[in-house]
């Protein structure tokens, strides 16, 4: 990555302070952010659509008082926004303009944000690649579906983003990246305005550099007070799950994870080892089937009206979903139900729950975004999800550390977060 | 009502069925529809764009063999068309013009049906009042939100209907207007091309005038065999529900209800009378903050762009919502949760569950759309639920029974419905 410089590495609430404080104005962070992006994309390719307008439109404003007065932000190219285009990554939303903005843009920009662009999402937020490379090495991926998002904001293009998470897309390329990526539990930012993949786990997301971050924007979506972060480790109950997918873990990340609880342990988090439930490794064929039962339905009217314009791997999971019977997706529903009360219990006997994030550093080339399997199992779950950057893997690129809390416990756990980006910061 | 006549009159399985044995076409059923609207329009008021071009493109396609082939249908207007504006029953969407249809419509689409027009819904289906009255009663409302969608099945304008049900918006209407409203277990049907409104309780259901339809669409859009419908009525376990409730049924509701489960029981199902659990009237509080926070944060983006062109109504929901905060919201989720794993187990142990399905007949007037209170409890429990008409009350106008089953049961209750609507028939 090319050594970034000025305003544009700043992050969410340092804009806002030095706002306020009147260091600089928003129309200088947005110059920054757009100079920035101008270097870079060329190689990145974070964005589907740019707000060339953005810095313009930030001089002839009023600055506002609101909690994210004159943050510039990234919006993936499936939730709506009313000033840019939003293309879900496919032909046959070429040029499609919403009338309004997504719930969670309409409440950042109601609290001052301001959106610079549309980022590159994969083809209606599945698993087709996109052209976005990883900012730390361009013959990486990013990650996906979020890829744009994850990438723009790594790459100090903007300091936040919003994503969508309907398997591990905002967790997954905020790890490949270096970045913190937040998924909430489910329902609880609104998905008004966002393209449905499958209803049962889409979830919005946030994307940012820092934690404290995570927590302010959190906030804002919430309407609460920022959490008091940085939680004591001392009697911090951490539950090591390393789950029947343990084995999928290349050596670099398991031993980077086990650096990464003993400094915990180190200093005063108790480990808790926990057990993998009985059956849960069928947990990821269950929802295979009720994801693609949900994406098909979800994309009938696509299918009726231009077939031709899906690319092979939407195509096929429309092909598949549409043929699993509704007795084959309700067997599944109820099997997982089973899970969310099963998991439901080992998660309220421990403050979080920690597991790596991907099984390894960003795979090689750009056509194969990843392995979702680690991160999807949290948002099948509905729990609230957190990937941190804590160390480097072999070849030096990012890995990221998952953490898990209990469902509604989202404060709480970005508290616990922030705590383990103290003592865990990036060697 | 005037008397209806002809092919309007028929359900959606006997329009199957005359057009495959060529007893009739498609294209004189929808004339016989739109001859039924020309007339009954003026007094009726339930759509809020018709399709004028239905009958010609029906003329000259090809009849299909879909399990709906020739089936005229309507769609509540807070549910995306591709062929006709969809305006939320909003200035803010005035002339909005979706690019696909939402998911139900592009199954029901893809199945043979054909989309007659948008039915009137209550502004982003909420609870301010519209312009559609009561077939039975000019001077009563058809109950809300789904007004449009149960007049017009009432009326013999369509055969069937989509609405949309966040507390009482299907099932209400449908019990005021003498017909079948059903609402499946929350997350069966595809949300994809719903305008949200609260995402925690959002359900598309369906309206028709028979319980066999309901199954024959149901099957449609769950990709499974129509169930097999009359249930014996020996050995059922019917639940006799009337809950915190039962003090609003006015008097004539109670004593048809009595007799409803009178005849049940004649039938040779056991009654079970079940306790309300403690607490449970604190749920309509705990649904109230849930609803409104959600609904402010899924108009945040209309609110910005256009707050004096929305309804006093609506404009309170977001004033109250937006100013609720995060930790009552997440106490009221939490509490919802465990009245869910409550009535869970509580349903478990019987066939269905029993009760009104409103206090009454149809209010007078058009200005209230009718108690939402007992037909809320079952959406935000996220169990199934169907209305049967069974009754008159002491104006002579419908009411409905209600009958609930445990989650994903929905094939089976549709099943006992069918059984009911045999023993029961209105007298």
């Amino acid at each position: 990555m090319s050594e970034p410089s000025g305003l544009c590495t700043l992050g969410v609430r340092q804009i806002v302070d030095g706002i306020r404080s009147r260091q600089f104005t928003a129309e200088e962070v947005v110059g920054s952010c757009l100079a920035r992006i101008q270097i870079r994309e060329p190689v990145v390719r974070a964005w589907a659509h740019l707000d060339e307008q953005a810095q313009q439109r930030v001089r002839h404003s009023t600055p506002g008082g609101g909690s994210l007065a004159g943050v510039p932000f990234g919006i993936k190219d499936v939730i709506d926004s009313s000033a840019m285009p939003t293309e879900m990554g496919s032909k046959l939303y070429s040029g499609h303009q919403p009338r309004y903005d997504a719930s969670c843009v309409a409440i950042a920009r109601a609290a001052g944000a301001i959106a610079l662009g549309m980022t590159v999402s994969a083809e209606f937020a599945g698993t087709q690649p996109t052209r976005t490379t990883n900012p730390h090495n361009p013959g990486r991926t990013p990650g996906g579906s979020s890829s744009g998002s994850a990438a723009a904001v790594a790459d100090f293009m903007v300091p936040f983003a919003f994503g969508t998470q309907t398997g591990g897309s905002v967790l997954r390329p905020a790890a490949f990246c270096g970045i913190v990526g937040f998924k909430p539990s489910f329902g609880l930012y609104s998905t008004s305005g966002i393209k449905v993949a499958a209803h049962s786990f889409d979830t919005v997301g946030l994307l940012a550099r820092e934690v404290r971050d995570i927590a302010l924007i959190h906030a804002v979506m919430m309407n609460t007070e920022p959490v008091a972060v940085t939680k004591p480790g001392r009697h911090l109950r951490l539950g090591v799950f390393r789950s029947h997918l343990w084995d999928t873990v290349h050596d670099d990340a398991k031993a980077a994870f086990e650096m990464a609880i003993a400094a915990a342990e180190e200093e005063g988090a108790a480990l808790v080892e926990i057990p993998t439930p009985e059956g849960f490794e069928g947990i990821t064929e269950h929802r295979a089937v009720i994801n693609a039962f949900e994406r098909a339905r979800g994309l009938s009217a696509e299918w009726s009206a231009g077939a031709e314009d899906m690319s092979p791997q939407s195509s096929e999971v429309y092909r598949r979903g549409i043929a699993i019977t509704g007795d084959a997706y309700l067997g599944a529903r109820r099997r997982l139900d089973e899970f969310r009360h099963q998991i439901d219990h080992i998660v309220a006997g421990v403050d979080t729950l920690i597991t790596p994030t991907t099984p390894g550093e960003a795979p090689e080339g750009l056509s194969y975004a990843g392995d979702p399997r680690l991160q999807e199992l949290w948002t099948m779950l509905h729990l609230p999800s957190i990937t941190i950057p804590f160390a480097s893997g072999s070849s030096g690129l990012p890995l990221g550390l998952q953490l898990i809390a209990a469902r509604y416990a989202d404060a709480d756990l970005i508290g616990i977060a922030d705590w383990f980006s103290q003592i865990s910061r990036p060697r």
